[in-house]
């Protein structure tokens, strides 16, 4: 692992981080548009395939049979901040299909959101599943168990019926082989799968595109797409960097983080895909490297090129509101 | 920034995200024992050197003064959690002086213990300068000018008399220029300096050992170390990497981490100091790198060596409690 600079941060003038990286930008046929680094090489794309694995809660129907609209599969596709919005709507969501937080088998966790830790301990409340930044996933994976009369107990462990059917998704979106041979386990207890950013760059134009997919799958993709850029707070939350880029270029983009340093991401105007990996799993660097990317994308189009170089230059403040610093991408990314 | 990757983060068998850095051991002579990477680049030390900082406190005779004993200059030492013996404490220390969290210029923030968070929540409260992780080092620089008789207001401030203090003392125990050249603006407000690591582990060498400093001054650096050693909960805290490594030999090991992944550290029977910098700036490797190489250092004593490379191998579990990987040094450094 030996990628060029991607990502600065100062402090004053001086250099005082550096974060190394890959990014894949390809489109629907697979046809490579920028590669910087070694984009063969596996990674864990951990929540940044999120769309992918809701396909099947669209494709079997559940989101139809419960009434599912923009916010509810924008919180399926989420890492949210766990602010009471999000909670709610996943305890809505569960309820639809007769069950409650007691089925989560994603773990309890404080919200990632400060503002919602402190407001929840102020109430003399203790985080339960719902809290936890994947229970809008897990919840649209419960619905789905639920509708396809498929037993959810479990859902989480590799070789369950319905991680099954997520693993038929991932490799039929990224081509991608998934197996045990490059499985770990995420954060939420699911399995994930190391594959090349390439890969995952092709399956992320086919699902903003439909190209390459069967035509359930394909409008399942391209309806997932929609809500989470219709409703970029259930995707992340307040003051997030994925709901306020998406926000900026309203249904023009779309971005989702992993955890350790991904972006699985697209321009769907322009029928692109992008995967890209900050090698140290840093998210603030991996924030930088897809809105500078994008901004190379979009470069035609002024306003919004400059949006997102904003976007990738990030001031760093301190605890008195006083500038130390920022981010800002390398010459190999500007 | 080139260094070689030192800690590899491994999520089941796979390599998922990879650190570099560069680490300078040094004796009190100024020889080097031990470099990795480019040990000239100067970097921003940031609160690894708060010992140094702290100097003043026991110097000006203000320490004495006030009545403090260990857990009062390990708090002028510490990034501290925020826990409420941390906040009662450096309270206390304002109040010797005749002062209160008014006089704190520190900012201030939720504490960095996810309890101590919740728990002033729960009760009610918000926090105040006092619950900054630096409060206890801003509580040593007001106790110390109101002892020598300078006016504190603004004593953040470049160009304070108090500033210029430290600045001496950071020159004279590590031997580098400390100006408007290379300062930038840290977390808590104050100055900080971008050195090299072979000049900060040669000071702390000389902290270690008084070797090379003035008599009061080595006096000054020993009570320091041995008050953090004796007191380290109060350098950090609970479930603190800082804390929990100088318990494990108390008295033997002294370290000191700083944001953007930073350690000064030493060894002080074998007369070595240490600094070392994570080049992305990751807390998670830098406590990997110093037991790493602290275990190098006293390959001597089997039982205290064993001890160093279980910190060096850190367990990730999720939120379930499954262990998903783990953290381990490369053969750079293992």
């Amino acid at each position: 692992m030996s990628n060029p600079v991607l990502v600065e941060v100062l402090r004053g003038d001086i250099v005082e981080s550096a974060h190394p990286g890959a990014v894949a930008v390809f489109d629907a046929d697979g046809k490579s548009v920028l590669e910087i680094g070694d984009t063969q090489r596996a990674i864990f794309p951990r929540s940044a395939v999120k769309a992918i694995q809701a396909l099947p809660l669209v494709e079997t129907g559940a989101a139809d049979a419960y009434g599912f609209g923009n916010k509810e599969l924008a919180l399926a596709c989420a890492s949210h901040n766990g602010e009471v919005e999000h909670v709610e709507l996943a305890r809505a969501m569960l309820a639809k299909a007769g069950l409650d937080e007691h089925a989560l088998e994603c773990g309890a966790h404080w919200p990632s959101y400060q503002r919602a830790t402190t407001e929840l301990a102020r109430s003399g409340g203790v985080p339960n599943g719902l809290h936890n930044n994947c229970s809008g996933k897990h919840a649209g994976f419960l619905c789905a168990c639920c509708h396809a009369g498929i037993e959810h107990r479990g859902y989480v462990k590799a070789g369950h019926a319905y991680q099954e059917m997520l693993r038929e998704a991932l490799e039929n979106v990224t081509g991608a082989a998934h197996n045990a041979d490059n499985r770990g386990t995420d954060g939420c207890s699911i399995p994930t799968y190391a594959v090349p950013l390439g890969n995952l760059a092709h399956g992320f134009a086919r699902m903003a595109t439909g190209i390459g997919l069967a035509d359930r799958r394909a409008k399942a993709a391209k309806r997932l797409f929609a809500a989470c850029m219709a409703e970029p707070f259930y995707v992340a939350g307040t003051d997030r960097f994925d709901t306020r880029l998406m926000r900026s270029a309203p249904g023009r983009l779309f971005v989702k983080i992993g955890a350790e340093g991904v972006f699985c991401a697209a321009v769907p105007e322009l029928g692109l895909g992008i995967a890209l990996k900050c090698d140290d799993g840093a998210g603030r660097a991996a924030e930088v490297m897809v809105a500078a990317v994008m901004a190379k994308l979009v470069a035609h189009d002024d306003t919004l090129a400059r949006k997102l170089r904003e976007f990738a230059r990030p001031v760093l403040t301190n605890w008195n509101g006083i500038t130390v610093g920022g981010l800002r991408p390398t010459d190999v990314l500007a």
